[in-house]
């Protein structure tokens, strides 16, 4: 199917706690789109599945009803695992009770009349940094999202790696030897989600000793100088760049994209990031680029654009 | 530009010890190839890179001068990081002195006056078992290679992964939680090949009070029941199988294939590394085929025509 420009696609991003929409603006295949007229909404996840996807709709509704343009289609970004053959949610987790299963694409066709693609809001994520984002330009990236969570998303070729089940990236579950350096018991081998993500942080200050505090603050403390939160930052950042060298060997991509809110946790967390990534990695490795992500909230919804519209020329 | 069939390519496979020669022949485009007039020489790799170079350019004179059928190239898979856009070796270790910097597209098109193909020989191995062997239809796929080292070839979208220097595919440093559930203590964490590939099976064996013997010896003692022999090969399948799943998180391949001489050490270490990978992965994944690689040595051969293929067609 041809794509005819200046083209404008809706586009969603579902969150755990918001849902946000705006227009994706294309003056020309070459043009980096504008995103226009953003607007969110609570996702209200507690509600069920079915009621996030009647808000959903809700949302594409007033979106589609504001625009002034004719829309090519709706793209979304969501949380939870996606089955990208039919747009439907495979597997959400606990924090959206009832969203596995949910048949968006087909709800959002039916009811609105548009051509519309569903990706993992991860990917979309990725994706948006690699065609407009920190990665423009670049066929072949890893993108890491350090947020409450540790998610990923591959390109290769241009394109958002989905593998067989949609579920490619997941890097939250790679092993983490001890990036604190002192010993430890194996049986008990630790994934890197549970030291280097914001939740990790924060369970393991407090476990050590330190105030249930957000990892905001642990940063905080940790710029000001006490010791603990200093230590509990770094390991979170020494366990990255170990699992960024282990991925890199895999990968051998063009440069690394960083984001999400653990990225705000300060120079020792970057400067132990790349540390750890210089000491695994291979000399000749040493040069990759770890770069900050540039788009910030808008890269899933122009991840989210740019999937619909691969999807439009039959290539996603 | 175009490929015509039927069609014949010389293909070579480059390694420490030996090169072998031979044609691949295709009938039709979808016809499978069949390989013919297979010869091998010792590579002799200790005369130096030029010389192995001189004699590689010398049994492809060979093969080429036994050919019956115009020939359409040149496919090679070797030893050693292969710089893809030169076809010139980027890097080679001590098995091969010298070997790093050669340029063996360069040369063997000079000589030859046939379009060269280049490829690192375990990544050529992974594409034949893509499209031929044991992933034949498989879009996305990793190929194990578990010899004296531990290598590895990622298929996406039906071709191999090169990444940014075509160094995609280094699965041996992957980090490995010591498969044993004994203690251990950080800042020494192993990497899998240490205790995966022949070589760490072997130098475990010994470093545990066993033999100094191959390999397949100690897989032989282990199957005839003697203890240390059992643990050190049961903790190679272990650690290799809690990999895969590593691997799996990032990439979501279709199956997985496990070729080289590791793969004959016997039923426990193979239902070690289907136990470890069932304990590490999640359960969506628990159904992900582990299979067994079916081309054996043809494996880089077709990999190499095939690569050679790709390029002619202006999409490698």
């Amino acid at each position: 199917m041809n794509v005819e420009y200046p083209c404008t696609i809706a586009v969603f991003d579902v969150g755990g706690t918001k849902m946000a929409g705006a227009l994706a603006h294309y003056a020309s295949p070459a043009a980096e789109p504008v995103i226009e007229g953003r607007r969110s909404v609570p996702t209200q996840a507690n509600r069920g599945g079915a009621a996030v996807l009647d808000a959903l709709c809700d949302l594409v509704g007033d979106v589609l009803s504001d625009a002034e343009r004719p829309i090519s289609g709706i793209g979304v970004g969501t949380a939870g695992c996606v089955d990208v053959r039919t747009g439907a949610i495979a597997y959400a987790n606990e924090l959206m009770p009832g969203w596995t299963g949910q048949p968006v694409a087909e709800r959002l066709e039916q009811t609105h009349g548009l051509p519309t693609a569903v990706l993992n809001d991860v990917k979309a994520h990725a994706l948006g940094e690699a065609r407009w984002g920190a990665a423009r330009g670049a066929q072949t990236c890893l993108v890491i999202a350090a947020g409450t969570g540790l998610g990923g998303g591959i390109i290769v070729n241009g394109h958002v790696l989905l593998g067989a089940h949609g579920f490619a990236g997941e890097v939250g579950r790679t092993p983490c030897p001890d990036a604190s350096g002192d010993p430890r018991t194996c049986g008990n081998a630790s994934d890197l989600e549970s030291i280097a993500a914001g939740s990790g942080i924060e369970r393991r200050y407090a476990a050590a000793g330190g105030d249930p505090v957000t990892g905001g603050e642990i940063a905080q403390r940790a710029l000001q100088g006490e010791e603990l939160a200093r230590r509990i930052i770094e390991e979170a950042g020494s366990a990255l760049g170990e699992a960024i060298a282990t991925w890199t060997d895999l990968l051998d991509p063009e440069l690394v994209v960083l984001s999400g809110s653990v990225c705000n946790a300060g120079p020792s967390w970057r400067a132990a990031v790349q540390t750890a990534f210089e000491r695994q990695a291979p000399a000749v490795m040493h040069a990759l680029p770890i770069v900050d992500a540039t788009l910030k909230d808008n890269a899933p919804l122009i991840g989210a654009a740019e999937y619909l519209l691969d999807t439009l020329k039959g290539r996603s």
